[in-house]
């Protein structure tokens, strides 16, 4: 691990969804904005091809916390359980170490 | 956290693609067997739509270690950065707690 790097942590939303995907989109991207306004926020990344994934990044487990509260995500929550998703799994990581590769 | 939760790790690996991919998708499905033949290995999910997400999930780091070192990998890593790859980031973490949610 890098002398200076710094544990932070990351928040893996796997889901299905239902055929009931009104209102979905929109609050997806009320959501997203919301999220990039958080306390501890550092970024959010989103792929779906059946199978959805939506990865969150934040300094710390408060900020995970304080987002999860959050009243209109809670609205967002709820309405995910009670329309959109058949399935959701929330894993809380801590991310220990990483690299990248860029072509040049 | 359940007190019988027992943390393992997940690796996150993000990335976006050349237009060069011939041979990516029958090497993807090459790894995905392969990688669920490695000791340690629990699950795998993924997911495309521009951006790739993959998340594969491991008892302990010294199983990720071993796979990304295992030989047809360490093969499959290098074309992916000479051909298939502009951009990826790996990122290492430690599933400290999660939950579900599923229709009823």
């Amino acid at each position: 691990m890098s002398k200076d790097f710094k544990p932070y942590y990351a928040v893996i939303f796997t889901s299905t969804q239902t055929d009931r995907i009104e209102g979905y989109s929109e609050m997806a991207e009320k959501m997203e904005t919301l999220a990039k306004q958080q306390p501890g926020f550092i970024g959010l990344e989103s792929a779906r091809d059946g199978l959805g994934i939506t990865v969150s990044y934040w300094e710390n487990l408060d900020a995970i916390k304080n987002w999860k509260q959050e009243s209109e995500h809670i609205i967002a929550q709820q309405k995910g359980r009670e329309h959109w998703y058949n399935w959701y799994h929330v894993r809380i990581c801590k991310v220990e170490r990483e690299y990248e590769f860029l072509r040049k």
